[in-house]
């Protein structure tokens, strides 16, 4: 997957190369999860408008994919190039700004240029491909929210969580007490012009046992920096996580019984899927640390690029909570670790000719 | 980096590519961090022994480095194959035993075959390397263990935790108090034939603004995945991590000030010293959650190859917590990363020639 | 540089990363290469006509590059698709049916699909950019036709030819005498409704000693790929190539010489510029033979996709020789790989500071 | 693969990734090509003696490979650092001394140290290793000499020529009458203290349709770039290659007929087995111009390290020809080459299971 593309130019281009010939695709694949990450959506998430149709330039043809570069085209609208000229010569805490000037001696100010987090429709675009192909192999991903600022859902069972569950809730979070008291807090934020952090889980389920590639590229370190890559993520675990450092060994080893449909599994899931960085055939429970929505419509300290102490307020639309719509993205994300390391996989020399 | 080997073959061999020519370079160099994760440190960690003395077979000449790969070599000492042949066709909980069996249809079942920690000799010897090279470059890199089970330390400022200060305790804890406690609890741990988990900091100081590579090889995602790549590592966070999941905007930003050495700082440091996955200048803070060691001294439920419910009594020596040995793995892994990323930096067409 | 599309789709896409921010950039610096690759130029090449005025989508800030990815498009115009409904189930001999059905078990028919030659608009918008890169730093890339079938050109020093002397003929070809007899040539084989290969030699000036990457990133190595990744190129060869096979080790060594600008060159040059894979500091100078026109405007034998015997007659307007279009194409892909290793070029430790 | 090490080090070490488990491996599948390689076959060939035994130090259990890295070592012997000391302030023509030192400012003088051709070891025993497992798929790769000097084989069909043929004689040209005229005529150039060039051709045999990656990984693209990368290298070509420059589209286009064991295939093979730089099914040819060896016993001109003129005589033994020697090393690349992108081929959705 290769992206182009600024928030305030003509659109993206988004590029997935090595997708297998086969795949019957269409437009009608990506829009749902593309409409998820819409902003827009409720009130809990920016009211700015983006028409987020893509156009198939290439890759599919007669319906299914035929294995040559997925091109794929966004185009931008709702331009307003006059909202950033405020912030052009301003430094905005918490976003990427000080560090892209720092880093390339220019910077692209119009609404964040390539940090912008509009960059992830591509994301998730590719990531709805590659939940297709996943599920041709009886992969499934799914992805809510447990956590907003000290709301903290109850998930007894993350692989009993539906797909309708989620999306019952604008906030994503199947625990409908939890999900209620998330709306309250992410609308009390928003009046008081603050933003509030949270937490998603992802869980993939079917994933046969074997995939990832010790030493280096083991699955559980491919998907750190899949999850890591999307803007503001501080934090990833798998399975017991931070907790693991509180517990002991014999709490936290998962003992291994007879199972099906792999023959061989654990009856807990403390080690969230995988053992040395290989998929273990149990389900892939992970969960990412969302920071609060940097963009405050509120005074806050900064320095200009010449280094003096102003203030600066961000106008425009932006999230109270990034949580709701960041569950497609980390979905996407996951799926594509998934999807590359599922065609990694390894067919002993023997077992299979061609 | 890649490197090859087995904890029960002859040896490891590590080559690295792309280390700047003119960077001098002894066996001496790397004796010190291969000496922090060598067994047998103290009665916090494992009594086995291993010789640990590379030798360097090329890339050096003269004293510096010439610019061709880097190629280490360490010898296996200390064989007793004897050892594994009760765990032959059992999967040990916690290992990855069962999915490299179910990855490759093969497995070297001594002491772990390729999945042996002991691969991560390699690690600390090049990130011995890296070390010196960012050093060559004012950075300086420091890890410590903040947390063993329920003991937490209170570290004031990371940034001025001193190398003696991490060495001056066999848990690697600056908090002496909290170390005492650790110390305690391991060895009640250990005498309970159990293990314990725990967490390490990690610290990065003197990093110029500028390093990353957004938006798919940012420096957060690439540390996540150096870090996540090491074995029994179930977590990683930067700056406020997980604890900005219950933050708001408004307390989780930091304000940019005017500040040398780079001319813009911030004053807080709630962002680890990344924006956008873009080094900022300030300190780069990062932690890894370890779990606690799977090999276990007790009887533990699994299965046998062929699927039969069995016990399972993991003998030989291992450490009843990781943490103390995980410090100069953590390091190198990070020295890794900042080096590469050092080596990918820009520099503005016209700015320089060559 | 990354890229998608196909003949027959809505238009081509081409990401560039790694592009250094400071660059001055716009669509005219694009515009001279693409006019020379551009079909209908003369009666030379095909009289299809094709728009070929890229967009630049991102990576231009205020009108030089930012660093972020520069992305290209190229929209598709002139589409016939009935032209190729003769062709669907039949193999055009020596072009890619066959060899894509077989890789893909599905093919896009119209026009070649993702084999077509128009891909190649990417590269030379790429290449475009490279060789401004380049220009920056003193080096300078030309391209030429110097052999058509039997005709061979003689060109006393690779170095003094001008892009003046290059364009002057429609073949491309400097030597003028040459470029007549090729003319004559390639306007008989098109009335023969036959088609003719030829031979191109690329110059590249000014490039510094020290770029390349032994031991298999060899700057020879790259080159090669690079050229042989173009369509039609049947053959590579650098310095005296093919012809050194005939030489002694007296006759083909250079002597070397004390000499600017780097001090120290060689008073030949039949190693083309490159020694053990490294650039030397003299000119490098390459060569590509490019195989005669596969698509011929008369009946050739081949089999349908159900293995079938029958006959194929490839309408349309076709190049009789590819050269006179191939020289962009050719320059393109010498500065893409010089730039890249200007790119990874090495700074010793310590001899700069950031 | 990945390697590292020096002429006149300790040794080489080798590192092959991503070799399949399963496939039966010793040192007895590596040493007969290791032989093929070594110094002092003939009197054709340098007398310098090596011992080319290696060691495997892991990816192999119980016989097998096992998925893991394989880890090759190679120990130097017959050492003569004082040969050396004539040359370590002078350029020799033709080398790779120049240009190491101005890349990276420093240089192991000692027998070229990097540069040394005693590195295409690792290749050799890296490409038996693919070898093997190509052989298990049904694809046999063979090379062999058809030119030194002005003297030209015959082969009338490559897909006949047998290893048995080739090990017939000395310089591992099949056809006899040429081969002597061969032998004379390198015995001619090493008396008069001079070398020879020549040309490699290497054929794969069984290669199934549909390998190569377009568009900037095609077959004939990474072949170009394998060939390269070894040393002495300076051209290559596939199937009618620069003679293709000469010939028209109606002679060089190969008809497609029905023919096992693809169903379809061509009825002569000018296009060498690629077309749209992927395998056709039929037998893959190339061609690899080596120049004649640089190190001559005689005088020639060059320069010291700060620039003045001198003469320089390179002592030791070296190979008045190249090319029977080189074999092997053409065959192993080739062997790396179709070996990487067998692992890569493509598997449509829904064919095939897991």
């Amino acid at each position: 997957m290769t992206t182009a593309g600024v928030s305030h130019g003509p659109g993206y281009m988004c590029i997935i190369d090595g997708c297998p010939p086969g795949l019957p695709l269409a437009i009608d694949d990506l829009m749902p999860d593309l409409r998820r990450r819409r902003p827009g959506q409720s009130l809990l998430t920016t009211q700015r408008q983006e028409d987020d149709i893509p156009e198939i330039w290439s890759g599919v043809f007669e319906g299914v994919t035929d294995g040559t570069p997925i091109g794929l085209l966004f185009r931008n609208q709702d331009h307003r190039e006059q909202d950033y000229d405020s912030i052009r010569d301003k430094y905005r805490p918490g976003h990427a700004d000080w560090t892209f000037d720092a880093k390339f001696g220019i910077r692209d100010y119009r609404g964040g240029g390539r940090s912008s987090a509009r960059e992830t429709i591509c994301r998730v675009a590719a990531g709805a491909v590659a939940k297709k192909l996943l599920a041709s192999q009886g992969i499934r991903i799914l992805g809510y929210v447990i956590q907003v600022g000290d709301v903290v859902a109850t998930i007894t069972d993350p692989t009993m969580v539906t797909p309708e569950q989620v999306e019952s809730t604008p906030v994503r979070c199947p625990d409908v007490a939890a999900a209620e008291r998330m709306i309250e807090l992410i609308d009390e934020v928003r009046r008081e012009r603050d933003s509030i952090g949270g937490v998603c889980e992802m869980v993939a389920v079917g994933v046969p046992p074997g995939l990832g590639e010790p030493v280096f590229d083991k699955l559980k370190a491919d998907l750190a920096k899949a999850i890591l890559s999307l803007p503001a993520v501080v934090g990833f675990e798998y399975g017991s996580g931070f907790a693991a450092a509180r517990s002991r060994g014999s709490q936290n080893n998962d003992a291994f019984v007879p199972k099906d449909p792999w023959r061989i599994g654990t009856s807990t899931n403390r080690h969230g899927g995988m053992l040395g960085g290989i998929s273990s055939g149990e389900p892939i429970v992970c969960r990412a640390a969302v920071k609060p929505t940097s963009s405050l419509p509120r005074p806050q300290q900064t320095v200009t690029s010449s280094g003096e102490s102003t203030e600066i307020v961000t106008t425009g639309r932006h999230d109270p909570c990034l949580l709701p719509r960041f569950v497609p993205m980390a979905e996407a994300m996951m799926a594509l670790t998934l999807a590359d390391h599922w065609l990694r996989r390894i067919t002993p020399v023997g077992k299979s000719g061609k």
